[in-house]
């Protein structure tokens, strides 16, 4: 990108997804997109269907146009940045750069898409407009009210000191009878734990399991200064389920 | 380097190469050569001789100038990009940073002269010329055609995917007698496999062995969204023959 | 940062570092301080005690800026630049990003304040101006000579290569009676091996520990093309103790 467009400024988001998991990338963007420079220009690429059928796009949001292939990776983000504005299929092989084969698509379609849409290219030239409500919705799931009252979660990210984020919100939990700096019953597969709501990591005392609001406004399961995640055997897309005071689950 | 030249422009091409290992490094350089923006500085350290009488170059090709140890490391790289024009011989001490000891010639010989030269500085003031024929080549095989037909090929890297990229190019085994749609008879070892010369990674049935043409133009071994890496226990340096129909090997 | 400060260039110093390690934070900082480009401004962040009342500062130094957690991060490398200037407590909260909790200082704190001190903005406009000498202290021990003459060391460091720079410089090994060339007992927990001080890594013969002078100007236990640290079960923080010739340990 840079032999194309010298002045870039690139931003490395990550490139340490786990091999080809759709989910963790669509949600990294989501977790990215309010923080995005105004007018950026977004290449993601988790792409197992590589030199497939499916289709490589670029979608205009209002803050920032995303470019990557159609299988869910750019959906969340683009909702979260209000829906899709034009959206063009990545068609125009004379905007491809020459390749030994169809394997590397993020190099040979993607990355020159986006060069051009940095420099201020028109969406336009780089292939046939396509339907926004065509996009292959995101795979991301939100919390179940189980019969009882209690809540059915599930792990949507394990960051790098193993705290373990929930697709839950403050306001999901307190909904459901969760309070703020009182213990809520975690079931983690066999195991059921009091978790206390707290506001920040150095609240835990040692070996405690708590629950707070982290940096991207959702309720995480985390220890101080440990990994819940190693602690807990969780990972990304563990089943919790959250059992407040008040609340039952379904025997 | 953004201390002695504040406009630069630095993209990491990597820093994740197994300690020590000048052929990975050079293969490295040889996959990134060519999308290199033009007229850039590359500077390159796997330098497991540091500090002893092994010489440090800068290497000025057509459209880049390498600056690395004389080991093997910038060899195959140089040779893509047309061969060495005029090479110097990092002699310069009053280029060199002050350093406590010489264990560090990435940080106090290579990066000034790297940061002197995007700057435009003459190649000259680094040193005293030397014969680019005088340059340690890089160690790096071609496939071997054994008594039979088959050929003796190597593992030259395995990406993050797991996916091992081969020394044979699809003309090496299409003049071999391979044929894409096709199985070769692949030998890992003591173990014999099929694998079908598809063209996507998505072409593989689950748990198939295939062979397909990857984004460097080479021919890779991969499975359909697993590591064939580590289903086979290949690496870089493995040996792998391929034995394709109508051939065979030696007894 | 780029959002707030478009032209800004970013080095990215680590994002490796043990969670939650201070003290590595602290190391890291040191060994790069004297590199950093002028003017510039440091954002660094190990902090365990987000959201607690440990304070944030900004401290000018007179070669550069460093944005962080009053928890000795910073200290060392503050030290090594001459010391703080002023330095300000990061309570304007204007100067904030909105967020959901007080879970991600280092983003929604450290970063805009960073980004308005890279832009030249007063470091006045952050918060109110603390004390230099109120600064919390590293913590970073010096080698004790031990009765008899020998040296308790530390190892500071482990560097990717496996090589583990101890707490002690060269002149420390020669005042105790070391001498370049010459063995070294190193005591390291129940085994005690011999070390030859030597110039280079590639100086060392086939499985032969030594020391050297690293690329920081301390000390380090090192193999040839091998790691010091798996090959002795070293890590950071781990005991040495150094007893050059004509010295003794208590017994």
């Amino acid at each position: 990108m840079l032999g194309l467009a010298p002045g870039l400024t690139i931003i490395d988001l990550t490139h340490d997804l786990p091999p080809h998991d759709v989910r963790a990338g669509a949600l990294t963007l989501v977790r990215a997109a309010q923080y995005l420079p105004d007018g950026c220009v977004v290449l993601a690429v988790v792409d197992p269907g590589v030199g497939t059928d499916r289709r490589l796009l670029a979608v205009a949001c209002e803050r920032a146009t995303f470019v990557g292939p159609d299988n869910g990776l750019l959906a969340p983000a683009v909702a979260l940045l209000g829906g899709a504005g034009t959206v063009v299929s990545l068609t125009r092989q004379d905007q491809h750069l020459p390749a030994p084969g169809p394997t590397f698509a993020g190099r040979d379609i993607l990355a020159p898409a986006t060069a051009h849409l940095a420099l201020d290219g028109p969406l336009t030239d780089l292939g046939d407009p396509v339907d926004p409500a065509s996009l292959v919705p995101g795979l991301v799931g939100l919390p179940t009210p189980l019969e009882g009252g209690a809540l059915q979660a599930e792990v949507w990210w394990v960051d790098r000191f193993g705290n373990c984020q929930l697709n839950v919100g403050p306001d999901d939990l307190a909904a459901a009878g969760g309070a703020r700096g009182e213990p809520v019953e975690v079931r983690l597969g066999d195991r059921a734990k009091a978790a206390r709501w707290v506001d920040t990591y150095a609240s835990a005392r040692p070996s405690e399991l708590v629950l707070l609001v982290d940096s991207y406004g959702l309720l995480a399961l985390a220890l101080d200064r440990r990994s819940a995640a190693a602690e807990y055997g969780l990972h990304a897309g563990s089943n919790v389920v959250l059992v407040p005071p008040g609340t039952t689950v379904p025997a």
